[in-house]
């Protein structure tokens, strides 16, 4: 049936000297995936993609298929600004034996639709494995338009697009167009509830990594139709959301992952760690919702 | 039980003389409320307001009550760029006798949250109907941060807030933080049925002018919580959304009535009428939903 | 010769009530005349005339004028979101014996290239004064492409532009565009001797109206070439132009003419008056520059 | 008397095998010596920094290092979203011996003042050679505030900054806050000619690589107060800057330089390179001021 439900989008712990900390990156794969996520996504926004270098990457992408050991599909981020540096990540994503890409357009000057279109369709080619498309207006320079998602959707292996723009009537519109070619996974910028009511398939985003109990909860109230009961918690999930939305993503997972015994660290220099009143604020979403 | 229900955004029928084609207006009210529609809201932006004179507005409002016979509530727009303004709008459209002003600021250079309170606090004052707040920060150069709506929902007449922003998430904040104080409507920005879905209590929005009987179908199957029937319906309901929010919103509107009709014609110059491409667009999502 | 040199914009002098101050903006008009200015602009943005009724707008050009006496050219500024109501006024400007008009093109939703040329030409074709394009594309919500200005520049009576943008290098695009047929002003974004080396014509700005003497100092050396000499003044003038860009922009010029004991008053509510350490640092600049 | 004059940005030449063509970028080097530039400049945003991998970078420092045999000064891009990054690549570039850094702050979360002034603080540290501060709003997420760069004045190696806004009146509001401890240089967004009227002391820019003649004559004029004769060229080379900032900037430089025979490619995929219109823009522009 495809990908589908909630995969957490995993924080990247380094420590000082620039090493993954393999055994605290790993421990947190195995209790996510204890706890019932459906998948597991290195690389993401949340995952300071943007902030490691290629053999940092590399690693990590390894110690999370070591991790998850075939039992939830590894989707693993790739991030570019050339055509040919996001084919040779894809392809040696999936030579490590990932599931999925998660594929990112990076620029420094405005691309055009063609360019963006050529970028994720040479990444779709060189690989056999599904693609999920990214975009994120907010901290991206290219955006994916409806057109260029619709001609995207006739390629065989791109099958997901994940959409961070808080604009959930731009998913809807998506859905109608795309029809059966293309699921749509939410993003942390939109309420997961209602994606799944517009017909989403589930989630990729941060604050499952702190939450993944309740985000599975959330999903499997969707997909049963128990709408009351899943706004019940979905309301008091939002709270994190909205830290999130505050603060630095990859600081504020990792800010909550260390209140919950994970030692993950900081994000990487100059990014700010979380301050105490994020701290302090990522601590009470946490409490009320049972997570810590 | 207070304002609720679907609110269309009624467009300012003009003849080139700046005459408000008051036949029109009436005979597009009378059939609104035919079609079931739970209130009617003149001078919106799809009514306009930024392009109308104080008469001109004055004698819209006037028209929309003696239409609505107290059958219907009628929440009359008021925009200002000056406190005293609005107080004044709000004031005369009280004693003409609406049922609750929907209050909108307008501004040339930035203004702070301090000014913002002040502003919508002034008219609350100033009238004893309920007010509903309305941000589009699309189109303003002003925005309602959250704390600013939380100060103004303790406001005993300050009941409802609209939100155009396309950000849902937003107004699920909203609601967290207002709880029982202030109530949510939807903007045609947003996926109506979302917003049924985290607590909203209904939309006041253009394409209900062009689609009410459709609209009033879909509140009704949100608020007896059939979500599937419910978005099987929005889904198609979509496709008007969307040309709506690429043209002009008062071209796009008087160019679906005047398909149906009515003859409102186009929107005041320099603003262009729908194009030949925008009119067969809308034509089409009118036919697909039983509209033309 | 033409319009050309230093153009204060005007500020409105209102009191609680909504009377103009009409003995305070005379005396300021005589005063800048006695300092030697080339012209007054009432109704630019530091003129809050998108805060005005148009009796109020009506009244100060009417005051404007009469101070005048002929002595130095008055543009008065038209500001409109329909034509109809641009060409109104303009007209009836013309009629009071205004010299020129500032153009100014309001927007609530975006107006295609096709309607901006529509709206700036129908304004030329109503009255036989030059017309002073005005583009401000930081508070306005259309702005002047270089098309469409050099199709407007081929208009007669549009022989003039003034922008707003920040951006010095569009205005030698347009300079070396439209040649000789349209002249270029400066505003307070730019720096004034850089427009002059480049070969603008004079500016209209508000700091003008606080420091005019120095700025038709400015204005002379620029005219005779002594650019070092030019600069140095320049230099000190610009700190002026800096609480300029960080405050509104009418609070600054009339906490500035308060200062200089014209009881102008403050901004119309819900800005915000200059804040003490605006005060502070406009008198700071006012005395660094002998003009306190 | 410290760094000053024409200092090129240099495009980087790569086959498609992902080479650096070190025969071509050597021959352009040598040539713009020739023509008189006052320094080279590797790795600017012309340079596609943002489009190379390390080695490829290094390369390209290495190669302009040895053309230049100490006649210029090179001035080497460091570009990086860590300051771990930041500093190893400056450290390596000093050691390959280059004159000077400009150094470029990328992101992709926002970064917080006291975070870019860490940033630029430590590469500071790190070398003994100058830094230039290099700032562009349009691409990058980040900005350097007035106070940050006034704090940044006060290392001693920290001598220059280049921003690269378009607002040139920023220029002179940092040339009045930093006084003699820190230099500007113009960028193509700005004029040049303007910039060195309030006090610049030159200009990099990609431009320059394609009219380095007109480029060091047009500062000669500045520096001899002879600004008539120096605004008679720089309008003539302005169409230049204007093409430059219609394409994408990389493209355009490579095409300039392709049509003066220099075989430096297209830009790296999925970038665009030069459509056929901007080829015959940029042929006509250089034709006109007698560099074709």
């Amino acid at each position: 049936m495809g990908f589908h439900g909630v995969f957490p989008y995993l924080v990247s712990p380094i420590d000082s000297s620039g090493e993954i900390k393999a055994d605290v990156l790993a421990r947190l794969c195995e209790d996510l995936i204890q706890a019932g996520v459906h998948g597991l996504t290195p690389l993401g926004s949340t995952g300071e993609f943007a902030y490691l270098s290629w053999p940092q990457r590399r690693r990590i992408v390894q110690i999370v298929i070591d991790s998850a050991r075939g039992r939830v599909p590894v989707i693993a981020g790739v991030a570019a600004t050339t055509t040919a540096d996001a084919v040779a990540q894809s392809r040696e994503f999936e030579r490590l034996g990932c599931s999925g890409i998660l594929a990112i357009l990076e620029s420094y000057f405005p691309v055009s639709d063609e360019g963006v279109f050529a970028y994720f369709s040479a990444i779709a080619k060189a690989v056999s494995v599904p693609l999920v498309l990214y975009t994120n207006p907010n901290f991206q320079r290219s955006d994916l338009s409806l057109p260029i998602i619709d001609r995207l959707s006739h390629i065989s292996n791109i099958g997901y697009i994940k959409d961070a723009s808080s604009n959930t009537g731009r998913l809807l519109a998506i859905i109608n167009q795309v029809g059966e070619r293309m699921k749509v996974f939410s993003a942390s910028a939109h309420i997961p509830a209602c994606v799944m009511l517009i017909g989403g398939v589930g989630w990729m985003a941060g604050p499952a990594c702190i939450a993944p109990r309740q985000s599975v909860e959330l999903y499997e109230l969707c997909r049963r139709g128990s709408w009351e009961a899943a706004m019940n918690l979905q309301r008091r999930l939002w709270a994190l959301n909205q830290a999130f939305a505050k603060y630095n993503l990859a600081a504020c997972i990792k800010g909550g992952l260390e209140l919950q015994g994970y030692a993950v660290g900081a994000p990487l220099l100059p990014q700010a760690p979380l301050p105490p009143d994020g701290i302090e604020e990522v601590r009470r979403a946490l409490v009320a919702i049972g997570a810590l």
